[in-house]
């Protein structure tokens, strides 16, 4: 029989994961520690809440993603349900979403698992995307160029925390082979960084992608808020149907 | 033609309502500010931030309610997209589960907005409440009596904070007739103080919901990491086969 | 304790309300025929199957619809998993899509409930939509005029079947007080005329809104498998982002 | 830039695949046509209306499984919007519940597509599976033993139909040399038979499970109106919530 080591309540207290609710949490911890200690098991110190708060801060909002073009859809038929909106968003983070962040992170954990020398791992794994003419996942970035300005300050970020460990170390001896195999410089991106980041603060790659999900809530909240005001939802049904013309199978 | 205010991005830089991404808050903010800043449009001062962290820190994890329940199950039977079972859980914070927090906001709201004495605004409130019969939204809890353990704590964190005004007035005033009326003492709940709190710190009525929605992703994430360990899923299922028998309309 | 009827199986059985499913329902009754079953607890006679159907083929499909969208935004972002872009593209079935309908239909009900000269009801309807400056649910249509050409079609079907009763007769002196006290032709739109055909066969106000999920079903697969061959997903978020500038507070 | 072929509308009528809607589908197409017309773009004869029917008719509904428990619950927390109850149910058909259909499917158009003698292909195939350890899809089932009532009927109606031809005919040699390396009877399940049914008339393996979608939401429907009578939902989360106890990590 299954049990659960997440929450219990009685008439007079709540405990989550041992703790209690009102002594040891409400007032004394932030929603970032809440979140790492409700995914973990474990409370993060200050240098682990400062990546994390930084990768959630990165994650939160890119604009007009399809992500943000559901929730307003969603807003707009279903009025007074934001639950809804935002679920309907929040299920566009899916492998193509977060799919190079968590493909990034399992690379480095690979490499980091299998030991040796980091170069011989990177030099291989390259060659391996090359041969099937498949991108390293967390490199490139189709707007960002040359370099996706969010990266190096998150990297930089966590050495200054002093997280910076290997996975970060992989991930710059990878960056090293990626421009010397391919005889030109590419980025790595946002979500190849946050995939190191959330490594070295003990986030493995597969909760990686629910940690872009809760903060794609928080922006997704936002577009809901912005919709009400500016009402875009008919304006893009309407802009959609004027681009993409009928044409019968006869024609 | 609509526009936003929400987000840009050139080849160089990202920015989020004005905001330089990466100068102004990317290891400048914390995930709490930037929901703030993404909902309200406006930066969160120090007591503004630790209010919506208690208020997000105490929404977050419930245990097996039917939220929890819900990204369980969808959890075990989409394997590998996190997304989707946390943006099922989170459908139900509909109207049953956020509504009385929305729905004390809005009394408390109205209130204010109404000037006057509060006293004579309260009396009037729970009359028409108990004419037909219907509890005072934010008050009462099924299982937590005599008094919520967290609703004090809460609505004291806010005072210490130095946020506490009209709104969390007018709540402690509605309590005093709420218990007065009754003839007996009915506990403000969790609810109902975080929709004062929230009040206290710009966060309308209307957008509470949304707030527990955010929290309510990590508790969820937590869920769905536990299912991946313990299986209660299925167990579920087969508990409520057995405990709901099939009668035909014949019998 | 809750029971269901709905359906109980054994190692060599399965039964579906009262009926053994391989030997009374596979290949004796029709997906329509079930469908109606289901949901009301009744087999259908034929009339009522053939504008069961009738309605369903009505609702199916609308071609770049809101709901379209987000299914084929959700087909683009979460390959390989069509529950989840049907089940986002549904979602968009709330009060805006189905709200004529239902609302029609508790015009209808509750005229027939009233019993009474059906004109003193209807007078007493649109002139009390008229003076609130609402159109009365199930009229007007913003594209096609003088009048929705599926209307009556779907109503003589109706008759020519034999279930027209009270529900399509009220809908008819509705239309006459609509267009009286207008002054002018207002068309009976296609979803009230589906009100009033659910009705007739027994299905009420409020499963309604279900049939239009069970028929939208099938027109979001065909988005699906579309989406699949032309790819129009990142186009429409392309778009969006061209027509939909971004504006600072700031500026 | 993409274009559709799947429907358009003027003033005075509405085409869905070159078909006017009025005149040539509603009163003239059951919703089991439509659905194929939708999903295939050709309109079925009447052989494959009965087995698309059948399959339909049989995938609808099997009680309280994982999906309908998410639907009840779903509707119990976001009353009157029955689109997001079915919604949630829906997400339910992914690979678990819906892959055995998929991938018996894929198995027997792989070796029609591969020609040559049956025997050999499904020995081979056979083998394959046992050497890991896996279930062939499509075979065996925890409930309906010695044989899934379901299967035979649903096989013998498309032979009747006059669709049976190789892909019926490849799983019934699979099933044949199944039950030969395995040493005893395996059933052919109910998944099984109609991923055979629906590659006999032409629904390729990859839009089966839009198909199970399609017909899952009218069994979801009647679950919403059965739960509206007799309230479940909080029956099952008191039962979950006692079934499954709180362990502390510190026990």
């Amino acid at each position: 029989m299954a049990t659960t080591k997440i929450a219990t309540a009685d008439a007079t207290s709540v405990t989550i994961r041992g703790k209690d609710l009102v002594g040891d949490l409400i007032g004394k911890v932030s929603f970032t520690e809440l979140t790492y200690f409700l995914t973990t098991g474990r409370m993060p110190d200050a240098a682990q809440t400062r990546v994390l708060d930084a990768c959630l801060v990165t994650l939160a909002e890119h604009g007009f993603t399809p992500g943000a073009l559901v929730t307003r859809l969603l807003a707009d038929s279903v009025p007074g349900q934001v639950q809804v909106a935002i679920a309907g968003g929040l299920m566009t983070v899916g492998e193509v979403f977060a799919g190079t962040m968590e493909g990034c992170a399992a690379l480095l954990e690979a490499g980091v698992a299998e030991g040796g020398d980091p170069s011989d791992y990177c030099k291989r794994v390259v060659a391996e995307h090359r041969a099937v003419k498949k991108p390293v996942p967390g490199f490139g970035h189709g707007f960002h160029k040359p370099d996706d300005p969010r990266t190096e300050p998150l990297l930089t970020l966590a050495e200054d925390c002093g997280v910076a460990g290997k996975y970060i170390g992989m991930l710059r001896v990878l960056a090293t082979e990626v421009d010397a195999q391919a005889g030109r410089h590419i980025t790595i991106n946002a979500t190849g960084a946050i995939g190191a980041l959330l490594l070295e603060i003990g986030v493995p790659a597969n909760i990686a992608r629910g940690m872009a999900v809760v903060s794609r809530s928080a922006g997704l909240l936002g577009h809901i808020i912005e919709e009400s005001e500016t009402r875009s939802a008919r304006e893009i049904a309407r802009l959609t149907k004027e681009a993409i013309p009928y044409r019968s199978d006869d024609q």
